[in-house]
Order: structure tokens, then sequence, then C-alpha cells
């Protein structure tokens, strides 16, 4: 039974809380959060702010913090010997937090299962498996409706902001545009949030509109979903399809892949990996035999 | 450059030969076949008989028999110290496979990946992929309407049969019912070859027509289908899914995850693999961390 930390207590935090829970071979040693105080609905789970902390040194983290932080938390869980899994979703940026997070899991003789988040993550295992088995072709991924919980966080991060929601509206062959509902911190310049919004690295790609509102609670919807699709040629023949599609609640699969990830990261020589590099058996408490 | 060879020149073996042509890190060592004679569209690829027949030894195998005769052909190459990949579709008999594979391939200081088609195979990935994401749940898989490759050998390998193509029509919720095109030998028995179709292991689950043709030319056609459903609940919470979808040429597709496998075997520890067991990027020639 591996003893797990859950570093962050937002949607994916309480929703990595809950699959633990539903786990066979894992249990919650405790939530790191910034204040020391008990998460709602997990009362009976340690609430500390350091990993020093918890009552004993877990053999996992698992980090539920917006993109931008995971960096430095994880490269420090690392380096002390911690395993760690995260859900890191700024596609540029993997392959240099490979880099780094590797040289720490190296460090403290652990591994790190990085981007694993449903995509990056799962999709991006789904878009491998599609490339090896069609070379020659063209894919695509497109996005809900739905809510982004990165996008989501990535806006909660900019001054003068209080809350916000980001949702994903597909435009067809990987194409997207986002609407957010922004709530304002009280003085904050109306004008200035909107211009940090829009030029964020999130945001600046896509055609994006920003709605001010009194309370993102109307908005408060947890749903998304993805469709990729891969057509090519193979062996000479063409009109070969391949497609995989997922819907449902968006922090629940992300929790889920996160739990699966740390299950892997203990199988691992100590190193950083991707999902696409580690055997999806792993990422499984049991049963996989069955699936052949 | 890897130097491989195809064990047989049906339908597999052909698309096979198509397959590593398109491969930039393979090349063709040559065919083994019963007879000592070209294969028809590669008249410039050794035939041969046996593999020491070859201009050199090669470094890998790709098995493209007929699942029975897999076992034997499959356990002298490993012993032989050569890398090995095979479709073998006996679902049941998977697990004693690898037992005896995985033995004969550490003898032989090489690997295999085996049942490596599409299903059990590329299909055997996803549902492992989908019980990890989705651990509560029920999938169903559905083939078809299409051409199965492994039941039409199995009834050409029936005593009294010339030729047969085997379809697959899928009655929803992971049943299927076969429709079969056979063409008898002269003098054959009727009534007995029938049996033995109906009575064989790949037919015996399944609700199987048999119609007696005089060619099975106007039934041959290659293209095949599935799709995988998979929903359940995650973290207390209902209503996701997720759903996979291929469709294309079978020959093609299984020749090309064949060489995927291939590709993969060589960068295993000595043992014998399935796919799920095997890290999705190792199936890749290149470009896979693209798929981030």
């Amino acid at each position: 039974m591996k003893k797990i930390a859950a570093i962050g207590t937002g949607n994916i935090g309480k929703a990595v809380a809950k699959a633990i829970e539903l786990s066979p071979d894992m249990e919650l040693l405790g939530f790191i959060r910034r204040k020391e105080e008990k998460v709602r609905g997990f009362e009976n789970i340690p609430a500390v702010r350091r990993i020093s902390d918890l009552p004993e040194k877990p053999d996992g983290a698992i980090i539920c913090l917006p993109s931008r932080l995971v960096k430095e938390a994880e490269e420090e869980l690392l380096k002390n010997g911690i395993y760690t899994a995260d859900a890191f979703d700024i596609h540029e940026e993997l392959l240099p937090l490979r880099q780094r997070l590797s040289a720490a899991a190296k460090m403290g003789k652990v591994s790190a299962v990085i981007g694993a988040g449903w995509d990056p993550g799962l999709d991006s295992v789904i878009r491998t498996l599609m490339l090896a088995a069609l070379p020659q072709g063209i894919t695509y991924t497109n996005f809900g409706p739905g809510t982004s919980m990165g996008h989501s966080a990535a806006i909660r991060q900019i001054p003068g902001i209080c809350d916000a929601v980001s949702f994903t509206l597909p435009q067809g062959f990987g194409k997207h545009s986002r609407k957010i509902y922004a709530v304002l911190k009280k003085d904050a310049d109306k004008n200035a949030v909107e211009h940090a919004i829009l030029n964020d690295e999130y945001f600046e790609h896509d055609e994006c509109s920003v709605e001010f509102v009194e309370s993102t609670l109307p908005f408060c919807c947890t749903g998304h979903s993805a469709e990729i699709f891969r057509g090519g040629n193979i062996c000479g023949t063409g009109g070969n399809r391949l497609s995989f599609g997922l819907c449902g609640d968006n922090p629940a699969f992300t929790a889920q892949l996160l739990v699966g990830a740390m299950r892997a990261a203990f199988l691992q020589k100590p190193g950083a990996y991707f999902m696409p590099e580690i055997p999806p058996c792993d990422f499984c408490s049991e049963g996989w035999e069955k699936t052949l």
C-alpha cells in the first residue's frame, strides 16, 4: 500500500483524494496546501503546509497545482526521494520540463510521470498509437464544448481576477475558440485584466471572448469532451481511419489518470517520463490481462 | 537498419513486406515459405524454405502464419537468437503462449512481441488504457462488418477446404455472428467439412452460417472495422464514456502493427510481451514527441 500526498486542494486535488479512496493499492496520507486548514469533505485527512509536517514521509506525491507552479514544487519532491505525477499542460514546455525533472528524479533515485492528464496524457498515448498504426496520415484533436481546467486555473493566477471559468468551443479540425467568464477583484482595471488574459500563452493562439460576471456559479460545469481522428495510408491502401472519443467529468478523468501515472511512476527506473513512454499496463491496479 | 525475415507469404506476409518497404529503419531480407519460389509482386526479394538459406542471419522475424502454426516456428527462431513479432489471435491461449515463448526468448537472449495485430494487439492496448482511465465500468468491443483474417485462415487449415472467407457480422454489445464462404476440395464430404468448421474453437462460440461456393473471389474484400466502448464511474461521477473506432484494410493494419511490434521487440529486455506491456512510443519509428 503506497502512501500518497496530494499537493493542492482545488478541483483536481479533491478529485485525486476521491480516486485514491477508490484505489486498492494507495492511501492518502494528507493534503499540502497554503493555509493549514482541513479540506471541506475530507475533514479526516491531514492538511498541512509542508511535506515534513505530514505524519510520515510519503512514497509519492500527486501534484494538483496550476501548471506554472508545478516545476519548483515537483523538483523539490523528487530531489527529496519522493515519486511524483503531474498533469502539467503547457504543451510547448513539456520537453524542457522533462529535462529538468529527469535530473532531479535521478538525483533522488525516484521517478516522475509528467504531463499525465487527459491532454497531454491519455490523448498523447492515443495519438502515439495512431501514429504507430497509421504512420502516413493526418491527425486532428477537437476539444469540447466543455470546461478547461488548465485554462480556468491559468486565468485565476492573473492579478485582478477573483475567479474564472474557461469554456473550450471546437471549431473543427483542431481549431478552437474560448469563452471566458471572469469575476474581477474590487478596484481591478477591467481593460488591463482582459488584455492580460488575451495575451497569456494559454489564450494568445485562439479566438477568445471575455465576459465579466458577478459569479462563476452559473457556469461551473465540469464536463468536457475530446475527439481524435487520424486517417491515412498503410501498405499502399487508403481509406484507413482511427478515432477516439472521451466525454465525462474533467477533474475526475484528470484525477484518475494522475493516480494511474503515480502508480506507474513506482515501476519505472529513475527519471521523468511522458505517458507514451510507459507500458499501459503499469497504469492499472489489476485486471489488465482480461483486456487481451 | 534492422534486417527482417517475413515468415509466410499470405495476405499478411505480403502486407508486411510492403510495410517494411515504407519503414525507414528496416529492410526485408527475405521470405520463408514452404516452396522455394519467388513471391508474386516481390520478385526481387529472396524466398527460401529455411532461415539458414537466407543470404545472412536476420535480426528479426515477423511471423505471418495462421495462429496454430505460430508456436513452434517462433520458438525455434527465438532460441536461435532472432527477435520476433506475431499476431497470434486465439485469445484464450495468449497467456500460455507467452509463458512458452518467454522461456525460449530468454534462452536466445532476445525478445518477442506477441498477439500484436489489431485484436488482440492495438485493441488490447486501448482496452487497457480505458481500464486505467475508468476503472469502474463496462467495455464492449464490436467487430465488423468485415473480413476476419484469422478466422478465414483457420478454415483454410481444415481438411477438405480449398479456400474460404469468413465475414464477422456485429450483433451489438460484443456479440457477433459469422458468415462463411468456402470452396470445397474435389471429393470432400460437405457435411463433415461443415461440421468441422462449426465445431472449430474459432467458431463454436458464435452463430455461424456456411455457404459453399465455386470461388471466393466475389467475397474477397479485405476491409474490416471495430468499435470499442467503455462507460463508467470515476471519483463518484457517472456519465463518463470512452470510445475507439478503427476501419480500414485488415491485412494492412495487421502488417503495420506487426512492424511496430517488431521495432519494439528490439528495445525490450529478453522475454515475451503483449502490446499493453510495451511503451507505445517504442512502436513508432520517429516523431512520437509531436503527439504530446
